[in-house]
């Protein structure tokens, strides 16, 4: 079994490459190798003793997407994009990077496919940033993509490229749709969602955090521990089930910012929740109100996809990710 | 008023072509130029007093587009692509042509709008090949498009793609989503849905036609006229009512096959519905399963879009249309 991260220098692509290498088998196979790509150098995991190959380049970079896909994969988790503020800010990369740079993979893997029979499993991650407001609560399955953002819409037409080359036979084809990924570990960096966890893991290590919205703000969240499993499970269930509909929303936790300080203080105590600063941000409120906030995730859940039920348990496993499990 | 229509030489390119001349006028202004673009030559309508340019050239060709907007259109249609079948077997023409022909029209635009403010009505014609089964009948405006064919997909993508280049300002576009257009003057075609207008056409002109399905098979219809109305009156409207979300299921007429027959047989008779020949084709009759059938297309009604409402109506418009009003 060799596997190809693309993207994985990033939080989760990191996070997915150690648990590969921990579990050492994937469809019930045991894995011998893992090639890992990125844009900067990614990290090899700490011990897994197959082959390791880290390939530094740009997806969007002619023959690049050749050159990963020559070894013949097993299984592709395509993580690689810019994030949703970037794409807005800067148009063309933002299409060449996320659009562009997914076609020439799914463009290589059928150019493989027809030479050889090759189909890989290829676990693609979208975002809830494919749907934009109004919209019902909770978010049924079926709603139609209107996303609001440049991000969103590159998102969303991966996800139909996905669908068309998956039932073309080209390869073997999953879109997850990830909630917002919280607590992200690292320091606090300047997304708009970037407080969700900030409020949360600076107190956590008795620093302050500035919470630029209302206690009332809700958000659908997961933990980087069930992103990566919401990955590891995308590469080992029959799709022959999901059908031709191939993009899932995955489950979440609908908390608002109240939740997640009440959270914070039955975990932390109330000294941790005194390190929150309330600095309303305009344009911060602005944004967040054209984000979803709850999903059905009906199909996902079918599948055995799962994710927290509570605050608590995003914040504990935090604590033991992060922290050493002690605060 | 200059007005550029792209698939110009196609079925509805030359009707709408034709109407636009004859109307004269545009959002108010009068029609004074109209350029005419297709790979094929596109002829020019009769009875206009306007400067007609016929282009020749394939949009997917470098430069192409650059070509066609130079002279700044201020509403553009665009109406070319290859048909389903098409592009169903020839993936790479497919999105050659239907996505990155597209892609390469919208990027043209935004390259002169950020050079000097140009920013046109863009009106796209899309298709009920965005949806696929299994459906909720009719089909509500914010049902998720999941294509079952390349073809529904590249339309799905450039709907993404219009939506967020209005979003961002390059152009004011609007996408309409059109019924299957019957009755289709000509000849008989190869495409899979050609038997819904054989059927009428042939039997009306003393033809016979072959029906490849059962009587109880029911699908989406308008007019050619229908489709041009639809196509001027996206172009007449003010798309700041309609929002973020710029595409639009049209409105037509839900009917079975059986209730075609019946329509024909009032409007031409008996001898004329004895023309039909059956011949169940299995390809066509599962082809046609995946098919949409009924639409809500409550956006549309509510901003103006109207079609037929009955059989009759269309295939009196036929004779009326291409067959000089008489039987």
């Amino acid at each position: 079994m060799h596997i190809l991260v693309i993207g994985a220098a990033g939080m989760v692509g990191r996070k997915l490459a150690q648990k590969l290498a921990q579990d050492g088998a994937l469809q019930g196979r045991e894995i011998t190798a893992m090639t890992l790509a990125d844009v900067v150098p990614a990290e090899a995991p700490s011990d897994f003793s197959g082959h390791v190959t880290i390939e530094t380049v740009d997806l969007s970079e002619p023959a690049a997407a050749e050159r990963l896909t020559a070894s013949r994969p097993d299984v592709i988790f395509h993580l690689a994009a810019i994030v949703s503020g970037e794409a807005e800010l800067d148009f063309e990369k933002g299409y060449r990077i996320n659009l562009d740079g997914t076609r020439t993979l799914f463009e290589a893997i059928r150019v493989a496919h027809t030479a050889d029979g090759y189909r890989p499993r290829l676990i693609f991650t979208s975002s809830i940033a494919v749907v934009g407001a109004p919209l019902p609560y909770p978010v049924p399955d079926d709603f139609h993509t209107t996303p609001l953002t440049s991000y969103g819409t590159q998102k969303a037409i991966c996800e139909l490229l996905l669908s068309d080359y998956s039932r073309k036979g080209y390869f073997d084809g999953i879109g997850i749709r990830l909630p917002t990924i919280c607590i992200r570990p690292g320091k606090p960096n300047k997304a708009a969602s970037g407080f969700f966890s900030n409020i949360l893991r600076e107190p956590l290590v008795g620093q302050e955090a500035a919470l630029p919205v209302g206690e009332d703000v809700r958000h659908w969240h997961a933990s980087p521990r069930s992103a990566v499993g919401f990955l590891i499970h995308a590469a080992n269930i029959d799709l022959e089930t999901v059908g031709a509909r191939r993009n899932l929303s995955m489950p979440g936790l609908s908390a608002t910012v109240g939740e997640q300080i009440d959270a914070l203080r039955r975990v932390a105590g109330e000294r941790a929740v005194k390190l929150i600063r309330h600095e309303p941000d305009e344009m911060i409120m602005r944004i967040c109100a054209g984000w979803p906030s709850d999903f059905e995730a009906t199909r996902a859940r079918a599948l055995g996809f799962t994710a927290e039920s509570s605050f608590d348990e995003i914040i504990k496993a935090h604590i033991n990710d992060e922290l050493g499990g002690q605060l």
